[in-house]
């Protein structure tokens, strides 16, 4: 196949990703900015730790993009292939870079100790090759030119990985000036993929410009719109407009959010806009719903805590549920779910608070409360409180998920004064 | 490459992927468990929604592997392609498999609903292929066999994909007789990789069998053991015992688990083992303390909830952090932390009581507290409270994520009356 220089791929390396011990987070990073850099990714590949599988696929993969990015391999230890691998795709022998091994002695004296023998590999280069320097770790990156395609080692770690990528890769992608690569993204709720693609119709055609696509995850559907091509760019703002209003004018009701920012995100700057605050009492989700939130830096404006109530001894004594309640409703109920809600809300001096008590399973349900069964509540000062009843399927993590969604989705409406909840359906995955 | 029976891949199928709009988890899943069913894995691919991309991968990987296993692209939108693929790969038009239309049908209408008629496409299949009914979705799997290798197309979303696995196909995995493979894992804390690598030495040379090797990930180096061949089993056995017992020689006193449970399952598991009971008090991290504990399936045995005291007004309020202290000290001081674990222990009736409070980042470091700093108490009954200073270099997520892996280590070693908590030294990722 040509090269293609507009085209990217992502190389993992390592055996604790193929035999599935770790999960590889880098190849979806790397994705999202090759993307935003205008790059098409024509694939990610994991391949273990052995020279002849590294070597092939960085082989295959360089004949035919203008960009590919590996990461891992470039540890200390006899398992770390990449650098050799190198040498063997450029024939090249590797060589001592002595301000990489002046770095990485520093990198060690810097908490007092002397450089292991051990680290002395990772200032190897083939010699054509160029170190990228590693704040965050003794592993420098390699940029070296293969053929006409460009070739980037960077180290596994994600805390290494992506300051490498920010500070030197991302500055060194070309692109052809002519072309031009453009995403908008919808998320919806409330309505089942089938029914998005349905509604859309012929916008999904597979030869459409721009292409428009869907994708579901953890309750939420995404309609992607890509344009990739060579037109003048008012030409590419007029095709992707004339699709986004035909998007509304199809699924508008459902969709929430424009762009892939996160729902938490999204809350947590309607909640800013309002000057409100934000609590929460956790019962199936133990934490989840509080971690999704102050994942998004600047949290702590609108987000003031709150309460895992994993036990039914806890939601008595921490937020006021009384026993009477959690013995006549069990604590999987309208009844409970209510009162968590209040008693945060009170409790709090917060603005709103969310409670989640269900069962995730495996173990725990029964006929009349299945697992999956989750009661949500949203408590706010001077309205109604609400609760409502999902029946989620799936497994202990997919429940726990959608619970967050469903809970944040919650909230969204009511911040958007969206009284009628019609949209937030009970929910099957 | 001639085809090897023993030899498995695995292909993502998504545009979504692709572009890193969505991580794949399903990749690890299956890796895991096709090396427990003794196949080893060559690669993963993750290619978009595009029929020429999947068919030339697919083709590439039937030729050499005995399983290869596909996720996604069965969906009911046009962008849905792996129904097609399979068709040109195996050179037969599609057929609608009539028990699957009815089976679809038959999934709406336990909904109340009719079925939309966009979702009719998901009963199409090759002639000779083989639908796996899923009882999770409406997408129905295929499996074809492809010159000597059996194709496995399973849906993308992880609560259809994973049933389908364990019901279908884990039962018709076939593999040589004669092939072994073991792989053991034993987790370390409180030394490098390159100080386990040293220490390991010869352990670790690329022709050795039983190979051995690392990868450290929050916090946590695992040393891996992993033989794969065709020698007797007890030779087999002999040569992973002689193996394990030259690694605890070397790294023994770092070793905290034999095996890839998590680290929360441990702790839980040595709680429950004590009849003793846990609560939480987090700031930075927000829940993910919880979220991790709770993850754990039985988790309720022990873990009784908490609190997240995000704000100061919640550290005084909730569990009577003393206003002094934090103007005083700050809320990321030792002196708030041991308050943090001490409200927590006596106001939840708990045995033991973990801390977290830290600036996680980007924002809010300081010279003296540089972002990163995080102080983690733990409080248990007739025991002094410990406390201890980590600064950790990242970005968000992985400090919080390292908070989270040195609580729960803080807690093992006490759990396991280790009073010196020497290895769990100051990290650095």
């Amino acid at each position: 196949m040509a090269r293609n220089e507009d085209l990217g791929a992502i190389v993992s390396i390592g055996d604790e990703l193929v035999i599935g011990q770790s999960l590889d987070t880098n190849s979806r990073w790397l994705s999202e900015r090759l993307t935003d850099h205008g790059i098409t990714i024509s694939e990610h590949v994991t391949v273990p730790d052995e020279l002849g599988a590294i070597v092939s696929t960085l082989r295959r993969l360089v004949d035919r993009s203008g960009v590919v990015i590996a990461t891992g391999g470039l540890g200390p230890t006899a398992d770390d292939l990449t650098r050799e691998a190198i040498s063997v795709l450029v024939h090249e022998p590797l060589i001592e870079d002595q301000e990489s091994l002046s770095l990485i002695r520093g990198w060690f004296s810097r908490s007092n100790r002397a450089m292991p023998e051990q680290n002395r590999v990772q200032a190897l280069r083939p010699s054509s090759g160029i170190h990228i320097q590693n704040d965050n770790g003794t592993a420098p990156g390699m940029h070296v030119v293969v053929g006409g395609a460009n070739l980037f080692c960077l180290p596994g770690p994600p805390s290494e990985m992506k300051p490498m990528f920010e500070e030197y890769v991302g500055a060194r992608l070309t692109r052809s000036r002519e072309r031009v690569v453009r995403t908008a993204i919808f998320q919806t709720m409330g309505l089942g993929e089938s029914e998005i693609a349905q509604r859309l119709g012929s916008l999904m055609a597979r030869d459409r410009v721009p292409l428009v696509g869907t994708t579901a995850s953890g309750g939420i559907v995404s309609v992607r719109v890509r344009y990739e091509g060579i037109e003048p760019r008012e030409r590419v703002d007029a095709l992707m407009g004339e699709t986004e209003r035909e998007i509304r004018a199809a699924v508008g009701e459902a969709v929430f959010a424009d762009g892939p920012e996160p729902l938490a995100a999204i809350v947590i700057g309607r909640l800013r806009q309002n000057g409100q605050r934000l609590s929460v009492v956790e019962s199936c989700t133990g934490g989840m719903l509080g971690e999704t939130l102050t994942a998004i830096p600047g949290a702590s404006d609108v987000f003031l805590g709150g309460w895992l109530t994993y036990s039914n001894e806890m939601k008595e004594r921490l937020v006021g549920v009384p026993s009477e309640l959690l013995q006549r409703h069990g604590a999987v109920s309208r009844e409970v779910a209510e009162a968590m809600a209040c008693g945060g809300l009170t409790r709090s001096g917060a603005d709103h608070c969310l409670s989640v008590t269900g069962i995730a399973g495996p173990g725990g349900g029964s006929p009349g409360k299945p697992t999956g069964t989750v009661w949500i509540g949203l408590a706010s000062r001077s309205v109604t409180s609400d609760c409502r009843r999902f029946l989620m399927r799936g497994e202990r993590h997919v429940v726990r998920q959608w619970s967050v969604t469903s809970a944040l989705a919650m909230l969204d409406l009511r911040l958007r004064n969206r009284s009628s909840l019609g949209l937030l359906r009970q929910q099957d995955p």
